[in-house]
């Protein structure tokens, strides 16, 4: 294979300065009985982001093919010490391919997704394109892994999709309450960060901002409104009878797949703030069940992937900086609704990074699961 | 009185320019009849913007003295053509004062509110000082001109109080749908911005704004944390047992007594986003009878002080930018609450200018109302 044979090449060049660590990383990382792993959209935000993932968690591949649009094909990524072409995407592209991580946006998906599956690779889809598919799973590895449990490498094609940025981070944080009370109703305003639209739109954000400080007048291209200190409902479709948009009724579907709980009640608010790519949620929870503080306290300090900052003496509780660039979903403002007079009811506040569990190591983590 | 005697002597000036435009507004505004006015806290954030407003509305006042701190004392104040010198608040800054605009932190209207009150003045109070004490009217004139309707100038001293700024916001559009179909439940997130917290704070939004551009640390001074492109949790004192703060309690107390309904259940969670000067709000809504869309809207329409962005299919709602230093609350996002069955819930998204009609436009319209 051609980007192998590149990897191989460079690592036996001679005079090529190699640290003990890179190549420590590089041999871990390289394992001759790994997958085949290619990444559709690497040069994306999330597709950049999947690299540093795979490297972060030395993800053991065997190969990896970095694919992109033909405008991108013929470009140099420097990856764990090696220099990797990008590949236009094609229907060849996956023939020696057996995890494809997608984040090319959803056409694509649509289109590559079951060439991908033909020639019998697993794709983990980043898109909306499969979400809501029947027959295909939904995950988040720390709330529902058994629902891909069937899917093995090497054993036939299958799409797994990656929920929406806003629904994991939301059920990180929700997911363990829920298995203690059980979940009847969810009110959810986001504050969503530039980069849920991609890097060219924190650029925008950087570039309007700094005209805005300057005296010059805002130039919006991706959004349609300015973006430098204001905010705007989500950009994305409006179903026009029902008022609600994609991103909202994502958190409502994909949460009801998630869970397997078609019946449990979500109404939200999906709002775009000038923060470049951690996302934040308040959240306010009924419950089925009595729930204490301390009890939600506890299960969230107990669930894999989830911190929690939560100093009332200090009013220190979870940001989007504190979230960026971090694993973990952070959760905190965990107190009983006082609009209510039982113990069903809690408000909560949660940030995520958006490209990193939003979106790209959710992802990698369903990769993991794979090679259980 | 010192300041009417200046203007006098300026308007007369011999080779003074005044435009005509400039001249008809301050004849307008100053009428011999008018009330006495003054302003406390007039270099503060609030304080100027009650200059922009009595203008604005071309107020009529007899006389305008603005008062500020010791430190303060001797800035000039350009105002309709005049400049005016600011005086020192002593305790006798009153005696000659029928209206009081108090714009200077709760200790100040603690300490000098009592004072302006003794000497018959009426304080239209923005601090929180008063809000909830009892046989104080807390209001808001699109709402509960009632309340104070007892108090009159020159009929001896009050105090009235000026209700928060996020209450302002949120009930300005929710009371027109409380009156159509009873408010049972609210349940409220906020994206406040900076200048609820002072002049000093939007410098440091965009100082702090340009530093991490420039690839320099943010440095928080006023508030605890970075607040270019991040936000937190408001910064208002905690109640470390119920785990709600004082914005958001200000939410749910002022509420219940601006209403005269103490029943009505509330939760908010309060949150800063790095906004210059206008506060949004995500507000969804319980109520007793049911309540349409349609309705809905044709109710807010019909309130004063009300705008409506509502275009679903273009994706446009309100936004900070569109409330920035406008008179009106701007409403949109009313939807079905789509987590109920019935037809008791609604969602919407609110802007208001946090200085205007969340502070200094709330307080001038009080004081128009006292002259009715």
């Amino acid at each position: 294979m051609q980007l192998l044979n590149n990897r191989s090449a460079q690592l036996r060049a001679p005079g090529k300065r190699v640290s003990r660590a890179r190549v420590a990383v590089v041999r871990a990382a390289k394992t001759a009985d790994g997958p085949r792993v290619a990444i559709v959209g690497v040069t994306g935000a999330v597709g950049q982001e999947f690299l540093t993932v795979l490297k972060e968690r030395n993800f053991p591949y065997s190969d990896l093919k970095l694919l992109a649009s033909a405008r991108s094909a013929g470009q140099k990524q420097e990856f764990e010490g090696h220099t990797y072409t990008v590949q236009e995407l094609t229907e060849n592209s996956f023939k020696d391919v057996d995890i494809a991580l997608f984040s090319a946006g959803g056409s694509i998906s649509k289109k590559f997704g079951p060439v991908a599956v033909k020639d019998g690779a697993i794709v983990v889809d980043n898109s909306s394109a499969y979400r809501m598919t029947e027959g295909v799973p939904l995950v988040i590895p720390e709330v529902n892994p058994e629902a891909m449990s069937h899917i093995k490498v090497g054993k036939g094609g299958a799409i797994i999709a990656n929920p929406n940025c806003s629904t994991i981070i939301a059920l990180m944080a929700v997911t363990p309450l829920h298995r203690l009370a059980t979940v009847k109703r969810m009110c959810v305003s986001t504050y969503q960060a530039a980069s849920g639209a991609g890097a060219a739109a924190m650029e925008e954000l950087r570039q309007q901002t700094r005209d805005v400080l300057d005296g010059k007048p805002a130039q919006p291209k991706i959004f349609p409104l300015q973006y430098a200190f204001n905010l705007f409902s989500h950009n994305s479709g409006m179903d026009v009878e029902l008022g609600y948009n994609e991103e909202e009724m994502k958190l409502v579907k994909e949460t009801r797949k998630i869970w397997s709980f078609p019946s449990v009640r979500i109404t939200a608010t999906c709002v775009r703030v000038p923060v470049m790519r951690a996302h934040a949620e308040s959240i306010n929870l009924e419950f089925e069940n009595d729930i204490s503080e301390a009890a939600a306290l506890e299960a969230l300090a107990a669930f894999p992937g989830v911190s929690i900052i939560n100093d009332r003496q200090n009013n220190r509780f979870p940001t989007p900086l504190d979230a960026t660039t971090k694993d973990n979903v952070f959760v905190g403002r965990v107190r009983r609704d006082i609009s209510r007079d039982d113990n069903k009811g809690l408000d909560l506040f949660v940030c995520g990074d958006q490209i990193k569990k939003g979106a790209a190591l959710n992802a990698v983590q369903i990769a993991e699961l794979l090679l259980k």
